[in-house]
């Protein structure tokens, strides 16, 4: 027992919780810098988050109206409604040749509540769980919030950001981990994983037993073939929870739905912990979902085409020099600039092009030690100020390369 | 590493993921086998779940479709929109009279999501929690969804389900708890705890150093009196979790919109969290909720009524038989009635009911031993249908006790 005036000192939390930044800032100080520029008044061109310049289309808004004026206010059932489910189920199914039932299926509020129930599913406290670096902002402290230990497999930009099996491999052997979180398509490099890429991730889960944890949240968005999932590749079906989201193939980043397919007994028990941390998803945002889903492929690749333009608009300013050079921009909405010519940090970069041409992108440091000396660049603005912005960021880093020269 | 054949079995989850139920019936079997019998098309009076017979009003679902129309359809800020921040410090202050500021609230996806979140904040691996017998299904589980240990202490029927500090105390000698979870106005007992009551728990957890998590989601549904939160006695607002939500006040149970209001340090720590667990409420639901905080007691009052007349209409049908008695029924949507002069458990009580009667009401052992040969009716049906039901269920109860003697 402590001392009564132990209630005036702040009392103790979890370590699970004070630990999920790991002490570290959590990458975003720029982006935080440019807002409060903004908010004292100044212009900044914002490239920094992976935000569509659109909002949610009308009809899919109309489509979550009816439903809630029809009367699904009331609890919905926490897997997810089977007409949503089932439409997942159908898109999966058809997107990877992987047969894929409701019984795969459970709804999640957004991708992000998706990542955080897999990693709970597969890890008890203390064990490790590897990631690929560079990695989406979250990742690190998502496995930390569930108690494990996160240890990053790097990937080299000089092989377009895509990881190597035996890397995974040997990362293993270290710690002993459990489980391996990737993301393809890739933010934030805008790699997209090539079969072989693919199989020999497969190989190495395979080989040391690993659960693979799949965010294909960006599937919608590659700007070459098609998307691959590795729960389509042999003996994987098994042993990978694929993460998916209505965020970036529809626009429907505030309305937070997504799922988690996987095999049904990891379902069964995914449905447990919803009912113990949300309890499911607004039925008529479920349905909005559903009605948006039944619009098929050409809305998806609606509201992809102008990352699709801006990818080519990017490709083609590039060539018109020779200092920043682009890692592939094969899908996502970003492209990764590696800007080391200039002599300067990709966090140096960022900050410099703030301050000189209120111009905010993300560092690539912020995303992990494989990125750094490369920025991020989210290609969500309009068409004719992207032009502009790319034209003087690539003139801002051309005198920093002639200034050291 | 394991042999390749490994993939074909199921492979292994967290044991924090299952044993959520901890090995048990989840209390719902009487619900599911009474919701079975509907699909098969028999006529089933359902006395069953906490959930209004109302839709969530129009003018709060035309709030929310002009939120979303008007563009709030991206990432929302994760805390919360800093209005339905703002209208929810507003809302405890008032009813509290504790200064409550945004910097003490966050806004989370339902009250369960808060619960989660609360308990995530205050347990390591390992620890034990208490909570309070009777309990809502998902308190256990939500503790074990956490890693921790559930511990249940009991509140006596006959103490009108009001807990003991001393019962308290005791359980946390013998397990060295460090949180205490409870739930006033109760579900399921339908008690209020009074304010010596609530003395005697914050005495127990100053004493003991515990952090008091309190559910406080039925506020606005207190018979007589007004509620009290533990948070506003002394030296308690450091120590105190509280968890609301719009669900059962405004009738917005799908809607998932809730909040924990604690110490500014922890709800800083509790942002973190859900950067990394849900990020974020949908921008439109949290505007449909400022809105609806903005119509004030009158709309809460308006929801709660159907609740008000039904807990009289029960009452007075109990004065007129003396075999069934009740718990008093002081607050939330339910009457927990004690049927052990039928000579029969809650449970076996509920099943013959549904079986000769078609009424489905909750066996008071789904909510744990504290409530065995109890059960809960939910007053969630139309008032004459709802008086039908409690005057056959009531019949039904004598003619068991009439058999007996």
């Amino acid at each position: 027992m402590r001392a009564k005036t132990a209630s005036l000192a702040v009392m103790k939390l979890s370590h699970r919780l004070t630990n999920i930044t790991g002490g570290r800032s959590d990458g975003w100080d720029l982006f935080f810098r440019a807002r409060a520029m903004i908010e004292a008044g100044a212009q900044i061109t914002e490239l920094t988050i992976g935000e569509h310049d659109i909002s949610t289309s009308t009809d899919i808004l109309d489509a979550m109206s009816a439903a809630a004026k029809g009367g699904h206010t009331g609890y919905a059932a926490i897997p997810g409604t089977t007409a949503l489910r089932k439409a997942v189920a159908a898109r999966i199914t058809a997107q990877s040749g992987v047969a894929t039932s409701i019984d795969n299926i459970t709804i999640t509020p957004g991708g992000q509540s998706a990542l955080f129930a897999s990693h709970h599913a597969v890890l008890d406290e203390g064990d490790t769980a590897l990631y690929i670096d560079p990695y989406y902002a979250t990742y690190p402290g998502t496995i930390r919030a569930v108690g494990a230990r996160p240890l990053a497999v790097p990937a080299d930009s000089a092989k377009g950001f895509q990881p190597r099996g035996a890397d995974i491999a040997a990362a293993v052997k270290a710690s002993g981990a459990k489980s391996l979180l990737i993301n393809t398509p890739n933010n934030p490099t805008g790699a997209v994983y090539s079969k072989p890429t693919l199989q020999d991730i497969a190989k190495a889960c395979i080989d040391n037993d690993l659960w693979l944890i799949s965010d294909e949240v960006y599937d919608s968005q590659i700007w070459e073939g098609a998307h691959l999932s590795p729960r389509a590749l042999p003996d994987m079906a098994d042993r990978t929870l694929l993460v998916g989201s209505m965020s970036k193939s529809h626009a429907m980043t505030g309305s937070r739905v997504g799922w988690v397919c996987g095999p049904e007994q990891v379902i069964d028990n995914l449905i447990t912990l919803s009912t113990h941390t949300t309890y499911g998803v607004p039925g008529f945002i479920q349905d909005a979902a559903t009605y948006a889903l039944s619009m098929g492929h050409s809305l998806e690749e609606q509201v992809a085409a102008p990352f699709r333009r801006r990818r080519l608009i990017t490709q083609d300013l590039l060539t018109q020099q020779n200092v920043v050079r682009a890692a592939p921009i094969q899908g996502a909405m970003y492209a990764m600039l590696d800007v080391r010519a200039t002599g300067l940090s990709g966090e140096a970069f960022a900050n410099a092009l703030l301050d000189s041409e209120q111009i905010a992108v993300m560092p690539g440091e912020s995303f992990g030690q494989a990125a750094a000396g490369h920025i991020r660049v989210a290609m969500t603005i309009e068409d004719n100020a992207y032009i502009n912005a790319i034209k003087r960021l690539l003139a801002f880093a051309a005198q920093l390369a002639s200034d050291k020269a």
